[in-house]
């Protein structure tokens, strides 16, 4: 299926094997032994191939499905076409994606430090790293074991990386401690001085940026990002965190565990993200404010005090769900030439 | 006019070629063999300068213009000031675009590959290929002819480039397949993976992104515009689309030909826009939808549905046109202490 | 405090020095020699450490302080704990600001040019220039005495930069001309073409884009940013406007004097602003209006028409600070059931 110019296939794997690796089980009655070779889509999949039931909405699609062996939940077993081998799993896509991984690991660090890589002599270099042309390392940088760092990429003064870290093209790092299994994409900018300066109508004057940035373990940071260092506090991107392309993290914030920020949206200053809290695409929260563990933000919304944990908001300035579809619906009515009042109203 | 140190000006042209190169016609008593010698505004032109009138607004510019000759519709040929020489065009800023690109047209390939570039042994390079100092081509890249490479982009591994295609500096490509003459801006990052993962409360787990972004002939991708490869199938960019910095394109987009995509625009995964749909700046559309061929959306919406084709949505949640700007006067009418009943009622 | 892997630290001072250098004065009674070595927080300073109050919330905060000294207006002088050294200023945080920059001064130049850059051999370099490795710097440039280039930064044919100003890593500069004390942080994009072309269902077709990049004195442009240069006119970016992350600026932009612009907002073609006026975060500007000077556009807000100099405007249409509030306000009444009108109703 996936392009073999871009992609290294791994396998095959027998059925066990993807059971054990992917926490599912196999179905009573098929063969353990069954060899599989790709993954692939429902309505593509044929013979060698695994792929899986997630909604509902594609059962049709699994009853009519070809392929050898799917990735399943226990509860919808019994719609799977006859001689279709099942694994079965309470988190089917969880499973898949773990099956998916090891039919395409990421590649291995090469072990091979470029000679168009520029890495002073002070850096340290862990075991079999891989750098790639173009790549500078400034002086006393830490690298840690199996790190790829792609082409153009900047690690600067003192940095650390821990061990089987990614750093994608032309992505830069300046006063950062990165963790370990963590991808930073490429065009990222992590490090650089935060946007703090006494305003003044004679000459704004910058206040030094004297923090770092702190990045845990199994993060991924994507493209053209920008997290900024703190301002005194550090910047703090929690343990597996996941934060999509152009999103913009300001001084002295901190995100906690499992964090999943969406494409486009922006942190200002010292405000926190409690674990598993997810901010949608395009929005974006004002500085200083305390977002709860759990909490989802809509996608564009504006979020200007805090939320509660486990709670939605949506809207800008931002409201509780409940409140907000009021709101959209009550505007609705009103622009369909009806007043607000009356049989027509709400009342709430 | 252009600041010779950035621009390299053609020329002079006589009004007949830029006639016969534009799609324009000479005003029937002006001098074919009129010799111009740069493009100008209205208000700036003399002699030996053309300029254009694409707008009434400025129909008294034109009339008080000392340009030599002008680009204009044949309905307003009649307010030309005594002595201009016409170029009479129903598309009269197309044809002002196509005579100022004759006058500055994009630099040549120049031939020369640095002996700063890194280019892999087993890169394929076209007749006629520029490739600056510091850029990096990985193995099994095919690039095609007289294509330009600036300093510091990056080609990764297999990725294949169309003929007269510009990639600008710190620009980065990987798993994908680009056309012919596409103006890649700097810093863009194609083809990394999408957002895509098994959300965990212990651990959100990747799932393997494997396809690839397509960009077909004549696309433009904006300076630090991310472009994301598919999940399976492909992101796709249709023929001629024009996308503008710092976008967002997510797994398996697929963009009909010469849509506009604005800046700071935002489109989630799968979601597909017919041709010549247009996106304004700052706008957000969900993932799995469908816009319709030549919709518009305009700047900073929110788009939850699908679109019709031709038509027009405003606002978060967008809304159709007519029902915007409603609820926008409504709105208006509230806060100035009207109930939006009785006489002020719009009625609908 | 700051991590001194990543920052150096100068000094000590005495009290009397950075009041000098700070437009401060020392309070009556305090040693003009005492010296001090540090910046810190309030909470955190001791012993040869300052500080700084600059906001009433913090008072509690600054009369607990253990900090030798403290930077802090006049008004709330008495409220310092005993023992405390203070510096007098009515413009505290610009004055601790100046304190904190003798402290951790910008690097200095190295005078190096890395063997690892290549730079044209028909660029001109001042004195006490620095250019790191991956460096690209294109025939005819001109850089300013002890200017500052990151690794992996490329310098535009002709491109001018005044001294003391900084290029951070992987950034790109074309078709501009940059002032003296400039900071331009990693990834941003300048010069490039403006989004100009001519609409067509055949083929859209691009309009040469003639202009360049003006950007004054002590500008700071943030990571990632784009700003394209003019379309004929050039793009202006006036003195001391500080532009955070992620920004976009549209071709023939006029930006007077210290504006400030928050991450993620865009400013369309030709719009100007005048001085001081700001822009917030992920605020859209749309094209050819005037902002006037001191304006303040909300985060967000999406402006369409002329803002007079002085005034606030929010929401998407933009409107007045007041009008908007109340908007919202009735929002929230409707949605709690009310009508807008009878005894609830605001009357306005």
């Amino acid at each position: 299926m996936a392009d073999p110019r871009f992609f290294d296939r791994a396998g095959p794997f027998t059925l066990a094997a993807l059971a054990a690796l992917s926490g599912a089980e196999v179905v009573p009655g098929a063969a353990p032994d069954l060899l599989l070779h790709d993954v692939a889509p429902l309505d593509g999949a044929g013979e060698g191939q695994l792929s899986f039931l997630d909604n509902r909405k594609y059962l049709d699609a699994f009853s009519a499905s070809k392929a050898a062996a799917c990735v399943v939940h226990p509860a919808l077993a019994d719609k799977a076409p006859a001689g279709m081998a099942l694994l079965l799993s309470k988190k089917p896509y969880r499973s898949y994606a773990l099956c998916a991984q090891a039919f395409y690991p990421l590649p291995q660090a090469s072990g091979v430090i470029s000679p168009a890589a520029h890495v002073d002599a002070t850096a340290v270099l862990g075991q079999g790293v891989e750098i790639a042309a173009g790549v500078v390392v400034e002086a006393g940088a830490v690298i840690g074991d199996r790190v790829r760092i792609a082409p153009n990429a900047v690690i600067g003064r003192n940095v650390q990386i821990g061990a089987d870290t990614i750093i994608g093209a032309c992505a830069s790092l300046s006063h950062c401690i990165i963790g370990a299994r963590v991808m930073i994409y490429p065009g990222a900018r992590i490090g650089q001085d935060g946007f703090g300066f006494a305003m003044d109508i004679d000459r704004h004057v910058r206040v030094p940026q004297l923090g770092r940035v702190i990045i845990e373990d199994d993060v991924e940071v994507g493209a053209n990002v920008t997290i900024d260092r703190g301002a005194g506090p550090d910047t703090l991107i929690g343990r597996g965190c996941m934060i999509d392309n152009l999103v913009q993290i300001g001084h002295n914030v901190q995100l906690g565990a499992g964090c999943v920020i969406v494409a486009q949206s922006g942190i200002s200053g010292s405000t926190r993200f409690g674990h598993h809290a997810v901010l949608a695409a395009q929005a974006g929260v004002a500085g200083h404010l305390t977002i709860g563990a759990g909490a989802r933000i809509a996608a564009q919304s504006g979020v200007m005090r805090d939320v509660e944990p486990g709670t939605e908001v949506f809207g800008t300035p931002a409201l509780p769900k409940r409140q907000y579809f009021r709101q959209v619906a009550m505007m609705g009515r009103l622009v369909r030439g009806k007043s607000g009042q009356g049989d027509e109203r709400d009342g709430g």
